[in-house]
């Protein structure tokens, strides 16, 4: 054997990656495809990139520096997107704002940001205005459009790929929001994997049903444009305008939680697809039931698993040929798992309180750890915070799942939502899917509701589909089929599900309300 | 403004990139789909892993260490494939050996790289042995499956990601070769282009036409993996085979140089196919005559462009849809220009001799110059070489090209292909081309041939299709139909293109007997 050999010192640099170079090459090789569609407005991709790099030249001339944080508040429209690079290509952060919050949740964030500029879309302006500190500019979206089109292109040289390029703040169920930090990296490798599992090209048309504000639209913000595939926007995912518009631009691929695509497909327009239509859903487990109803319209959905900490989707439902034989609920149940780590990260494990694997039995709960490339570099300002959540070098992502013999993953649980009763886990998630499996059912919320005698008892709140009717006992009688008598919610209460801006279901507040029902436990003769 | 800020110190750390977490997720992701079919053999994700990592448990069994270079000398199929997983697993870097090259050849190749050891696969028994130095040892095909059947999986944790994952030497057509080193990052990010460009996925069937040794198969020998696609090996790329192998496997994509493709599609075998057929075609400009005649057969032809210090692609030509109203010749003409960077090649340009840009005006000729991920660390145990190759950050290619208003950039020459006449340069390239729109002509191959009056001149040296016929005079007459007088070869001889072992046409031997050559210039009444 001879002698180990290290590569020779090179003069050949290693270039940063950013998501900014796929909008370089593609104002030149898409530079006549649809790069955006927003409402009547059209704009190839070399109009487009040319815009962001206005974008970055209005920015400067703002004075607008390295490093230096700009909020946009603005709805699913081409300004959030130009932001997307055009910040980026001032070399500044993106601080991309949920419309939906209200001007003081805003203001902690512009604040904890310290955002220099505000760029407001339409609509926002007067939401921006109130959100602003005294120091904070903001730019309307009249203004803007002059400025950019005074402004010369402008384009920074991308530098340290690990360096921070947008901030995201969590949309917190509880306490107030963290500014999750992203790298370029990661932005670059995500959207990748994006544009690789949703099999993106030129001829996709990507409708924005999902908040670009959210994990920067799980970068499909970046991935479409590396494939010149077009943008289609939309302020608000309006069912009826989603079906207008898939029908109307050939949508081909469309991202969303489970309440969006439930509002979409029990809608009164829809219909089986003409055109294959891919739905990416995530945020919170779709229940198998919501599943069925997408498989009878011809929607090829793969569900997905992230978080804002993990620039959206890091695992991924990747289907089994062998599944194929399977019956069509059971089809669904595999669905509904979770999976397995998309094509960038690194590694996505199930682990126990010390760090180490739980079995792969689909049994034994533990907490999802994630390590990898499409991890955050941290909170914003909260380095107690990072270290909480990040104590060994695996991000815990606080929802707890089991860990399959082929290791897919499924969800059980957030930590907080699992409801211990009599010492037994009752996952809410499970729960949850047997009560959607009912006819009548259109959504549901299941919480832990304080019980003298077994700590905590599952409680039930549903949302009954348009005309259909069911009495709670019917509804815990069609549970006790397929789930043990202790997982039997003791109160179903028919009501409106409270919501995050985000459509995420406020468990927190069912917890509270459920704490001071003053519902008594029905008989528990199903026991 | 405030002032700026930088990231917070993370507890976060970046994960390396490695072409081998492609595999670690194609266990899980694929483990029941068709990994490789070779012969009669076919392993699934599942077994093909693990054959992988039993590789890299022999080699750690075998005194293999960290960064020891191991020689593969073996025509395409599983074992190679194999070693592009198993070496990389040992921590060891991959030396993929030219099966073609003679044992001499080889031997200078094997002592330079300071291999350890070789693994030989069918039919390279001898030829290893006569490579081998005293102290390197050879493992025979029948050695290898009773090693791996008896070792233990292995898997060493990836390192730094710009170390030294593989070892190719170029096919040099003068002077001894150099040893081009691969670093784990380029192979990562190229492979996910290859991925993106070819669309590949789970159900594309990979042919291999192409041999791995070459650039590592311009990496699709990791990019199959990635989407859990099939690799279909094949020992040589027969045409008979090859076009059976199509029907039968339902081969979705394969690569290889112009007279790879030339020998397909003029073989009597050669139909439109059944099933798309996505064709990557490099190594050297296919003449637009090709490019026609694959279009007959229903082949969807990229034509690309890129070298071993590149991890192979690194230009193609994106078709643009204005391109479709064109003409079927000037269609042909777009499709031969190489085109613009790929997707994670950071950037190409065609620079004057001081560095600085060519203007796009489609006649500067200039020199073909990369920056980015996919250029090599440098040529090893070569530091001058290397920084001859890469004088200012920008490793100069030696091709000569024009860019094209859009961005686009042709090839007109290899530097030292290129032929210079009474002061004009005569592109090569260009006058193949118009030798090979002539029906009869199948190959040909234009040099420079010293000439007292214009110091070169042109010379062609043609191969017709079978039971065609043509005279000299006919082909000059057929070039100045669509070139100018000057460019016209005073000579054109019938003979066989001597070749190198990768496909490319021998222009140095050419050049020679050019030199040598007897043949008096005919008149040049065409003038």
């Amino acid at each position: 054997m001879v002698s180990t050999v290290t590569p020779a010192q090179t003069p050949i640099d290693s270039e940063p990656l950013s998501p900014t170079a796929f909008l370089d090459r593609a104002i030149l090789a898409y530079a006549d495809r649809t790069a955006v569609i927003d409402g009547g407005d059209r704009w190839t991709y070399a109009e487009f990139g040319d815009r962001c790099q206005r974008q970055a030249g209005m920015l400067a001339d703002l004075g607008v520096k390295q490093g230096h944080r700009v909020g946009v508040l603005a709805p699913n429209g081409h300004l959030l997107l130009e932001a997307h690079y055009g910040v980026l290509y001032a070399g500044a952060v993106l601080v991309a704002l949920n419309t939906r919050l209200a001007a003081e949740e805003l203001r902690y964030i512009v604040d904890h940001a310290g955002c220099d500029l505000i760029l407001a879309g339409e609509g926002c302006e007067d939401l921006a205005h109130a959100a602003a500190g005294a120091d904070t500019k903001v730019i309307t979206a009249e203004t803007y459009e002059r400025l950019i089109s005074e402004s010369q292109p402008y384009r920074a040289t991308p530098g340290d790929e690990r360096a921070m390029i947008a901030l995201n703040y969590t949309s917190g169920t509880t306490g107030r929001p963290k500014g999750v930090m992203y790298h370029a990296r990661g932005a670059y490798l995500q959207a990748l994997a994006m544009t690789i599992h949703w099999k993106l090209a030129d001829h996709s048309v990507f409708l924005w049903t999902l908040p670009m504000f959210h994990c920067n639209g799980w970068c499909f913000t970046w991935a479409v444009t590396a494939v010149g595939g077009t943008h289609v926007c939309l302020p608000r995912p309006d069912p009826e305008r989603v079906w207008d518009v898939i029908a109307a631009e050939g949508v081909t691929n469309l991202c969303g939680a489970p309440t969006v695509l439930t509002s979409l497909v029990y809608h009164p327009l829809a219909a089986p697809v003409a055109r294959p239509l891919a739905v990416a859903v995530g945020g919170a487990p779709p229940t198998p039931a919501l599943l069925e109803r997408c498989g009878e319209l011809g929607l090829n959905v793969t569900h997905l698993y992230g978080m804002t900490e993990t620039f959206g989707p890091i695992v991924l439902c990747e289907w089994q040929p062998s599944w194929d034989q399977l019956s069509a609920p059971d089809q669904a149940s595999r669905r509904a798992r979770q999976g397995i780590a998309n094509l960038v990260t690194t590694s996505v494990r199930v682990v126990d309180p010390t760090g180490g694997d739980v079995p792969r039995d689909g049994q034994t709960i533990g907490e999802i750890a994630v390590r990898g490339n499409t991890v955050m570099l941290g909170y914003y300002q909260d380095l107690e915070a990072t270290r909480l959540a990040v104590p060994d070098g695996w991000l815990r992502t606080g929802d707890l799942a089991v860990m399959h013999h082929d290791g897919y993953l499924e969800i059980r649980d957030r930590s907080k939502d699992i409801i211990i009763s009599g010492g037994e886990n009752i996952s809410s998630v499970e729960v949850e899917a047997a009560l959607a499996s009912h006819p009548a059912v259109l959504e549901v919320a299941v919480v832990a509701k304080p019980d003298p005698k077994w700590g905590e008892r599952p409680m039930a709140w549903v949302t009954l589909k348009e005309d259909a009717t069911a009495t709670p006992d019917e509804l815990r009688r069609h549970v006790r089929t397929t789930l043990a008598a202790f997982k039997v919610p003791d109160d179903v209460v028919f009501a409106e599900l409270p919501k995050t801006t985000s459509g995420k279901v406020r468990k927190a507040e069912l917890r509270e309300r459920a704490a001071r029902s003053n519902t008594t436990a029905t008989s528990r003769s199903l026991t």
